[in-house]
């Protein structure tokens, strides 16, 4: 199973490509790709988005994911920075539904359970526990390409629980 | 001039066109078309992003206008809202960008100021006042429709007054 796991943001959203089996006994994870779309805070909203389109778009064209991992809604922010996120949250759902990829959604606290153990950890950790769980050199930079890649591996953990509790039937 | 209205929601996305020669003495209004994007509550968001850019994209391409006009964020919305009015919102910037057309945004004082004469004005007379100045039989259906003409006559009212002030230079 390919995983393409997408952090939004306003300013860079990250992305991350990890595989594994969710069938095997003791699977091990693989990093095939993570990076981000920086987005110039000079460039017009419209244009900003234009370029999250267009990115996200060649790199899930590259990397042909079975799943499209994404981050649900964090509604502690205010209303202007939410319809801000928003905007480019609703061009990275496009993507996937252009390209007819099905879509998983998980809460904050769900994802970084998954990777770290701990809903509450901090950015840091997150991105040392994906770097270990990735068997990377060092930890993925930018921060938001590591968030991506945690929400791409929480899929598959998800799917490893559901394939193990299928299997115990 | 054709404008082409654009007002989003998470439910209905209205669209209106508005054609204008902005320097013609005593303009008037041609509504070319409008209608509405409606949205199943059903469907998951991504599908429903996906039917909005779809049909968007469709009426732009059928009506070829010189500029794309839309609402600019109104924040008095909670963030669960503004997050899934900003989803929407930021298709339809993205169908604009696409297209390579201009885009210009306009506060909704400003549009109600524009249409009613009146900032604060009510959604009906806004309605009223649209199919008054477009010659229209009757008022526009639905409101989001209405919504989205008023909002191309509000750029073309805008474009005729800096036409004219430019003229009295």
């Amino acid at each position: 199973m390919r995983v393409f796991g997408i952090d939004c943001g306003t300013e860079t959203t990250g992305f991350g490509v990890v595989e594994s089996d969710p069938h095997s006994r003791q699977p091990r994870l693989v990093c095939c790709a993570y990076g981000a779309v920086r987005l110039a805070k000079s460039k017009p909203m419209a244009m900003r988005l234009l370029q999250v389109y267009e990115e996200l778009t060649l790199a899930l064209e590259r990397w042909t994911p079975d799943v499209v991992a994404i981050e649900e809604v964090f509604y502690s922010v205010n209303a202007k920075s939410a319809l801000k996120l928003g905007q480019v949250r609703g061009v990275a759902l496009l993507v996937a539904a252009r390209l007819g990829l099905p879509l998983a959604e998980y809460a904050p606290l769900k994802i970084k359970s998954s990777v770290v153990g701990y809903g509450l950890a901090g950015k840091d950790q997150v991105q040392f526990m994906v770097a270990r769980l990735l068997e990377l050199p060092e930890p993925p930079q930018p921060q938001d390409a590591a968030d991506a890649l945690a929400i791409a591996i929480c899929h598959i953990h998800t799917a490893q629980t559901l394939a193990m509790q299928e299997a115990g039937r």
